[in-house]
Order: C-alpha cells, then sequence, then structure tokens
C-alpha cells in the first residue's frame, strides 16, 4: 500500500527543491492538501508565471522581466563603480548594507574546476563588455572568501588586468563585535596583514 | 533594492509550504531560476493536477483520486478490522511494518479543543457511519500516544462504548532495543504498568 499515485507525483515534484529530502516532501504535500489548498494554488500560478516571464538583465545578469534591471536603469546610482558577486543574494545583501551606490554584475556562480564549471559558464565574456563600455572606472570584487570565491576573484582581475580599470576587494578581517579569542587564526592572520593605518 | 516583482511573488508563494521561512523560500527560488527549470515546470504541473484530481476516500477519509481507494476496495484485507489513525502517513508507517491486514479510517486530524478542533472537524459522524456499516468487529485506536492523541483515542472508546464492537487501543512501553537506564519514567512505568504472561 502506497499513496495515492498523484499524491506520490507530489511528493516526488517538492523534491526539487533544495534541501527537501522524501520525508519533508511528504510532509509538505500532507500539509498542502490538508490545510493550504489556496497557498498551493498560488504557488503553481507563480511558479508558471516566473518561468515564462523572469529573464536575465542585460547588463548585470540578475533576474528581472524586464530587459535592463530597475538597478541598472536608475539614474541615481553611481555608474563608475562595478560590484561583481557570485548570486543575486549576494547583490541583495550588499544592498541591504546600504553602504554601496554603484553598479553590479552578477556572476550567477563562481570558477570551480572540479564541477567543470568555467569562465565559460559564469559569463566573463558578458563581463567583459560591460567592463569595456567606458562608463566603469573600478570593479569591486566581492565574491566569496571560499576557495572559489578566491580563484574567481584572481581570474577576474587577471583578466582586467590590462585595461585601465581599478580593481578592488572587498575587505577581509575580524567581523564587528569580533573578539580575537574566538576568531579563527586565518581570520586573525589576514586581520594582521591587512592592517591599515589610523 | 529588492528582487524583481515575479520573484519576490515566488519567494512569497514557496513560504506556504511548512517549515520553509524567508531565507530558504529566497533559496529556494534562485535554486529553480537557475538549475532546475524542468523541476520547477514538473512541480507547478503537479500541483495543479492534485488539487483538481484528489479527494478523500469514502471509506477511509485518507487521499485517493477515486471514489473509494485501492486500500478499501481490496479483498484481500481483512474488513473485520478497522484501524483509526491521525493522518496518512500514520497509516503508510503501518502498513510499512507488514504486521496489519485490516482496513483504516484517518481522521485528519486529532481533538485539540485548545486549537478549537472538536469532534465534527475529524469527521467521527463520518466514523461513526463506517464502524456501524455491518463488517467491522473491531476498532484498533492508533492515534499517537501525546495528550491529544490519548484525549482522541479515549473520546473515540466512549462514542463506540454502546455498540457491539470491541474495542482496542495499540500498545505502548519500550521500543525494541530499548534500554531501561536509557528510556523515560513515563514510558517505562507504562511498561510495568501494562506487563503481559508470557
Amino acid at each position: 500500500m502506497k499513496n495515492s499515485a498523484s499524491l506520490e507525483d507530489l511528493i516526488e515534484a517538492l523534491r526539487c527543491l533544495p534541501g527537501v529530502g522524501p520525508r519533508s516532501a511528504q510532509r509538505m504535500a500532507y500539509h498542502l492538501l490538508q490545510h493550504d489548498h489556496e497557498g498551493a494554488r498560488q504557488l503553481a500560478n507563480t511558479l508558471d508565471k516566473v518561468l515564462t516571464g523572469i529573464k536575465h538583465c542585460e547588463k548585470c545578469n540578475s533576474f528581472t522581466e524586464l530587459l535592463v534591471c530597475n538597478l541598472c536603469s536608475s539614474t541615481k546610482r553611481n555608474a563608475d563603480l562595478l560590484c561583481i558577486v557570485e548570486m543575486p543574494a549576494d547583490l541583495l545583501m550588499i544592498e541591504q548594507t546600504q553602504s554601496y551606490n554603484g553598479m553590479y554584475f552578477v556572476l550567477m556562480g563562481k570558477l570551480s574546476p572540479l564541477d567543470g564549471i568555467g569562465p565559460k559558464d559564469i559569463h566573463l565574456d558578458r563581463l567583459l563588455k560591460r567592463v569595456q563600455d567606458n562608463t566603469v572606472k573600478e570593479v569591486v570584487l566581492a565574491t566569496n572568501f571560499t576557495v572559489e570565491g578566491e580563484v574567481t576573484a584572481h581570474y577576474i582581475s587577471e583578466l582586467l588586468n590590462s585595461m585601465e580599470i581599478k580593481v578592488s576587494r572587498i575587505a577581509r578581517g575580524l567581523p564587528t563585535g569580533g573578539e580575537l579569542e574566538h576568531v579563527d587564526s586565518g581570520t586573525l592572520a589576514q586581520a594582521v596583514m591587512e592592517r591599515r593605518e589610523v
């Protein structure tokens, strides 16, 4: 005895979501069927709408329904600066800090040779074209401080080396509120090496 | 700066799933858009299909596309026994043990006055009709051993008291492989009280 066929199909379909295994997929399916038909209907419709409507912004490569997203077409942003991030979520994090007013380019990934992800997969051709449009004066590398993120940042900085563009990397060091006693030694070592004059 | 409008809609829609907060909804939305259009399309279609196609079985109240589910219409099951469980997931768990060959009735909930869930909400009227169809000789109460599950089992046993039907409750005690030293005292007390002759 199993669940009914279409219920099994739904459980299977829910497993396309990251972090959802067989048991939580089953719990989700039962929840939707018992308590939230409205939400399930909404989810189905929104998925449909997003899948047909959403594209990548021609300038920053992030998700948008428009040809060029609102941020890229805004006249209030500083077009001299181009911040490079791995994912749209990173872009949102930086926006939340309200400390940056330039433009963005979203790689939608990071270099990862072991996973077969090379320069073409993170749209570096489009990045180069974007950088060469004569507005960008500084590229801010804001990829993660992971091995892949560092490799990606290094690769891009080499790529931009020959052009007359300043390339910078966001700072690494102790987090705000961080205590020397509790920070890992790698971060502390970097913080000492990259010390700034006051 | 926020996500694009339809992406925000999708993130909001994903939150109808149990256990999915704003951050995991965002992660799910990005994942679907970047890596799994196929899965997202499948999910939307299956939700659609399930929402229109699935109903409650006329006999056991579980989910099915049919009027009477496969288990209830099977001739290989023992129609004398009717096992009462809270949720379809509980039914599946019992089926997995392969230790029970009777019929089921799924309450789709449990009595919980504090949440406003009374006898009508767990379909006890339908249960009574099901029990009175002259096939059932024993009702096996397999609700959870939680406060609500116990109250529900007690309420149903009172309800069936006046009829000529045997009512039993699944056993409580130490789990298989359980050690006295590590089991909670409530379970151990019950195991002593409900000891069986060997």
